[in-house]
């Protein structure tokens, strides 16, 4: 804080808080503006909050077109709230001072401030520069809100206020939690969870539904279609419970350990008292981590979060692929399921009609995988007191999740609700598979029953005539233990 | 069951147990034997217990050097000897046919069967060669103890007795959770454990030993030796966990699924006893699996668990690379550490000590990551009632896991217990750096103290002589502040 | 093509070619408008020239908010060019139709028509969509280029007549071959190369400043910092190298195999002309496929190319990685170099510089090896006449060579430009490297130059005075080998 | 060398060359024996060569049973060789020396030490323990061919004599790429080329067998069986020439650089004449790498080396999937193929068959996949001079490679060369395909030709039916033009 501004907060704090105008988000300038950091000058685009090292960043970092996620942002929005508040609390910063870095803060969550951070992906690993770019279009964006100059630093300034008592190396792990646990809650469990509960209702409407199941992609013995389906469901409420599990990590924040995990230049009990504000404001049970140095040092829960979202990734890939193979066809594949044709197929086959959305998921899917790799592997390049890898762990972890999401939300409106059972086909091919005759096993051992299964397949004809043929079963006993349904084992 | 088989199997029901000899594990045969199957009949060496498929599997899966690992059979003899005491007690087995495939599995769980154990990794997806494996030996082991005929599958049948209301398709998963969940308590979490307390007491030892921590690489502000290992520590500690929480998924057994999920061929609760007497025989909560179809369709535990040994080895790749940075030198280096000299560095260069430790648990971490990529693809790969990837998923994981577990154990013994802090280079460092500024901040403000680091940093100055010359602060005060071990936060 | 527009063809053939009129890109419409495909009619934005294949996967696949790379509708305008061309030229559209779709196909390849090409990445394996997206926009914008109406594909039909003898089977894939040769050569392998360059001019300026080597990261014996850097330059050099031997099969294009590969609707030697038009277009030599049941089958080429791009980025996080550590300091670390300061480090601890440009570079390296494994992983999937994992395999690709092209240029302006070796340092530390005994080794033997080497360790004292009391060699003798400009056998 | 030896040197130089005996390998002696080296002393087996160095890395680094690969070490024997015939040649050994341990390389390239070679592959990351041992070995051996002393180093030094003008650093990465080239040569490229012949000639076997093709796993146009094989042929073939761009890298070795790659303690043009010994001996065209410090720092060519391993594992990854789905059924699935049932399929389903050697392969594949992402890693890991990862580098490369070439051997013996079209299947696939239809678009349009599809889906019927029905094309044009021997355009 320099001498200034702090003589001004002195001078506030003996009840001379400035008046705060209700001036909407947006600064109606247009050309540049100077902003300044301990580098010197530079110049900004005249209508944006940001400041000089938002715009460095933004020229140094011109890579690609990947740009830090909003959600982070949003994050960070009740971090700086949070700050503000216990700072305020503490009276190191003056109430109104906390009220209104408070106020802008809520404005970065709502998203309204979303187009005044610009900055790309692949910047400093420690995050400084997405925190640096908060605290400047908070303090700007503060400065506005009381009248004073744009720039100037003052009233608020974006080191020794927005960023009281915290550091990038506490601040942007934090967030990089906030903003996972609020994309699991908001988006990802949800549409996994209709996806579930879709996949289960079909699975009720099919309990009966009798099939030939396959094993090694041959005929094997039968099951119904609802049995087949219940797998499924149960594989995602699994891998919801996977995702679960990853939480409590991401519930433990780095906020209070400041540069090293030590905590200097906070105030005792700070990062409890910011994590508690954050939980309150949020509704998730944060809280900091047990050991600031590993949640610093560190990307470990955010490389177990990763874990779960593959944990997602593969039994979607399998649904996935079993559909399109069920639906394969229609005249020369599997074709025991019909999907919804959403769209015409082909360029140049007319009428054709493809399986895209399960081709689109098992695409998601890998691409999660993908990412997950750059995320262990990210995870591992620690050094010290920071791992430096955090824009790529957060931006990965933030995407693989969209996108899984926004593909269960597609897969289950446009193939899954719309999907039938092609029962003409399940039960042609009940009729005219050999593994039935596993049933016969207890009954005159495996060695006989194989030499059925093989007689059939030789000769071409049904299991049932050469099982009769054998002479080892008679058609009543053939007839009572080679039962589909009964085999099957459908509780009615 | 041949008709011989249960005629033989009635009469000994009626009170003809044969008579169980006290033979030793070993056959006094050299040359070949006949053994056959629903194939034909093949030649096996006449001094191994195994039988037709396990001999056709080793002539057609010949595929490199990788066998299946002996814990998988292991943990077969714990399914065996479970499946033969519930078929006992439900009387599809005869009281004596029980007790001797139990006794027989006794041996193969012993481990005094293994080198009857000979198959690939690289076979079946399903596993069924290593079953039929485990079958035909207890087979014929069971066979040699009541002086039958090698090979005749009486009174002992492969099929229809040691595998008696089982599938591959749900024992051999079976089998990879029992061999995964004994390996993680016997050996991964132990070993782990032990590292974590090694670590833990020289972060104890060394806990008001000041230090300069790095963030980026470059110099930050102090902390104390014990408080970077107690984020190590800590990061271990969480690594457990997060192997911890993958057991429950293992714990849940396919065993009663059979062929495809429906148990067929099996009694009513089946499985559910098959898995009590597991969960009695080796101490672990074995239970069935909530769905079975899930169970037998997906690999989804095994991969979650595979994500718990990533979660081992990401910290334990940031440990031993952090320690190998901070011993780096001597000269040249870091030289915060010295690490105990093993063995000579280099054939040319004389008297070179490198971290040789460090490097080896690098690259089994890097290993681990690589074949837990492997894991999750494979995972991914299933196809309707059957995930057809089981050798290569099982394989990866025990191999993961092994490595794992003798790397903590070589770099606890030969690296961490002997190493020692350099504490001349450590007071050294705290002296020369500028990053003490910090310090200052909230007295002086960020931009005034940015100022004072950078003008000792060009004019190659100490850090107080370049504050006193800014005139923003006294010395007094300097000294006050920018105390090191004050900084530090070490609870004394 | 509709027998409507057949006989408008017929009579546009015999002279009656509409007049083309010189509009500029862009509908003046507001609202929506009807399309139609063979699922219907759909509604569109009116100022678009997309149809209803374009509108109806929009709707379907909005996952998350990767769109296909604009550089695969460039290319594929290449491929429509080309097509209409030779169809024209083969009688199978009337010559000013062809003219027509190849005007249009020029705004395509222009870039004036991007924000009419707005599908998403995860859509319809084969890429249909996005050819179709193709077909539909150049069908109206030609259309409204003879003042007929937009929706009607009269007189361009976007199947029969802008897709004439293609489909997406074999243009989708095409298309990537060429937006992947494209951007290699127009971006990646020039920042490539300018990267090189000036790592080799630095390498040149410090060809005699020796310092100390490290391996283990341990010290060893002596080279200059211009035999370091081009040891980097080299690396980079064989990058590229290793980038441009995928280029022969992304050369060979799938053009002509339609459907299947059979080139079923296609006239012969299609391919090959579409090919050489192409060809002569971009100035490639691009060619048909040698196969083209494997050419679209599969997408073998594109993972080698991949491949490409992580042996590129390999070299490249270790040059970072190096750099990075190298400039570790100011105090406590390496400190061989000085790193341009960009921008402030630390949010909390003023005066801290970073080195963000290296970490950039890491992350860049990183992701790009995980979407490589996207890549391969997709590359697997293929079934049969198809592998319908496209869009994620060319929106990877472009991805990954796009940031890593940026991030070569970033890091070369930003830091390696301005990087300084600190001279001061690089002495001192040969000044105590005991490593310089090895000199001895080939005089005294290894054993006793070990000695020498471990009792000046031992002792805290110099490598010469350990030498000389050691009694094993002269001090004339000392002198005369042990001198790291001779050591370092640096060409004078 | 010690000045005992060097003493014993020079009186054996001039003319006292001791004789060699002519013992078999092997050490007749039980029990321990002393070893020594600069860490002092230490008991190794009697019977076995090696020395102090090798046994305390056996001690240190037991993880896993991971043991470096064989091939490393008969690599190592042709460096050994060509470096003591340039050392003789150039006198700085004597004659009968250079002879001597010429001698004992050949034993070690013929695999008659291999039992003496133990390391694991977990050890010091730059392979110095696997160099040492050899030179132990090679010592010891030497000494007892002469009637020495084992362990007394005299008249063989392992460091100054066997190690002459050599270091860990450049042997162990061209031992890597010697034995990386050899595997190639002798065992990858041949059995992907022996895969690549038979698959070719049941390609040419099938040529004329027309089958419906399949896209998006839908039924699309038609072609023959051995066209669809001629694509996986055409894979392989190219995979093969993606592995031999690879191989000129590794034709490239680090030897002469010794220890940082300035060539230390070497004389001018060593490195360049033992890659000349290394070439003439292998038969292949080795030669000095261009850049010493590139081929020392990095692993480059290898990471290259294993993306062509991975190059090969994707396309037989794809033929492996194709065959076992096209091969599904037998009464339930695909059933196009039928595979030679190898061995019973099913440990409960009698007379179940499946697909194994393609599930082998896939898992083979897969697990290349991981090693592969594991290799690329560790290539990304190395620091300044040296990149200290190359065990598990070389490691997985062999292991990858021979699984691979062992999986094509096995495959193709045991499921290739008796594969079968099943020409009734196949026949009445394409009698009930709908997108025959595809050859009517040129003639009637796509929109007509879609809606005769459409209509023959939805009402069940076929394609001719519907066709006629639609009055869009006469039944004359129908049969001349759905042809699907022509459509499928095979050359007669």
């Amino acid at each position: 804080m320099s001498t200034h501004a702090r003589r001004k907060d002195t001078a506030q704090q003996t009840g001379q808080a400035p008046k705060v105008l209700g001036l909407p988000v947006g600064i109606s300038a247009s050309g540049i503006r100077r902003e300044t950091d301990s580098m010197g000058a530079i110049d900004v685009p005249a209508d944006r909050y940001w400041g000089a090292q938002t715009q460095r960043s933004l020229i140094h970092f011109a890579i690609g077109e990947d740009r830090m996620p909003n959600e982070v942002y949003h994050a960070y929005g009740f971090v700086k709230k949070a700050a503000a508040i216990v700072n305020g609390r503490g009276s190191r910063l003056p109430a109104w001072k906390a009220d209104l870095i408070a106020q802008v803060a809520d404005e970065v969550i709502s998203g309204a401030l979303d187009k005044h951070f610009p900055l790309y992906v692949w910047q400093t690993g420690s995050g400084t520069q997405s925190n640096m770019n908060v605290n400047e279009v908070v303090s700007n964006r503060a400065i506005q809100l009381v009248g004073g100059t744009l720039g100037s630093k003052v009233p608020v300034h974006p080191n020794d206020h927005v960023n009281m008592s915290q550091s990038s190396n506490d601040t942007f792990v934090t967030a990089m939690h906030i903003a996972a646990v609020r994309f699991i809650h908001d988006r990802l469990l949800p549409e996994l969870h209709r996806l579930h509960e879709m996949i289960s209702a079909k699975s009720r409407t099919w309990h009966d539904v009798v099939k030939i199941g396959r094993t090694h992609l041959q005929d094997a013995v039968p099951l119904s279609v609802g049995q087949e389906w219940s797998g499924y469901a149960a594989q995602l409420h699994d891998a919801s419970e996977r995702i679960r599990v990853t939480l409590p990590g991401l519930y433990e924040l780095a906020i209070g350990g400041t540069a090293v995990g030590t905590g200097l230049n906070t105030p005792d009990g700070f990062g409890e008292a910011v994590a508690a504000e954050i939980a309150s404001a949020t509704g998730y049970p944060f809280k900091t981590a047990s050991n600031p140095f590993a949640a610093q040092g560190s990307l470990d829960a955010m490389v177990a979060a990763s874990a779960g979202l593959r944990a997602a990734a593969i039994p979607l890939m399998k649904f996935a692929n079993d559909v399109r193979w069920l639906a394969s066809g229609p005249r020369c594949g599997l074709a025991e399921l019909n999907l919804p044709p959403n769209e015409p197929g082909s360029s140049i086959m007319p009428g054709k009609v493809n399986p895209t959305q399960c081709e689109a998921m098992v695409m998601v899917c890998i691409q999660v995988l993908g990412e997950d790799t750059a995320v262990a592997f990210a995870g591992s390049q620690g050094n010290f007191e920071l791992n430096a890898m955090r824009p790529i762990v957060i931006n990965n972890f933030l995407h693989s999740a969209r996108i899984l999401a926004d593909a269960c939300e597609k897969l289950r409106t446009f193939c899954v609700e719309g999907t039938e059972v092609n029962r003409k086909q399940t039960s042609a091919y009940l009729d005219h598979s050999l593994m039935l005759v596993t049933a016969l096993s207890p009954k005159i051992g495996y060695d006989k029953a194989s030499k059925i299964a093989h007689k059939a397949n030789n000769e071409g004809t049904t299991l049932r005539k050469a099982a009769l043929a054998s002479g080892y079963i008679s058609a009543e006993d053939f007839d009572r233990i080679v039962d589909p349904q009964r085999m099957a084992r459908i509780d009615s």
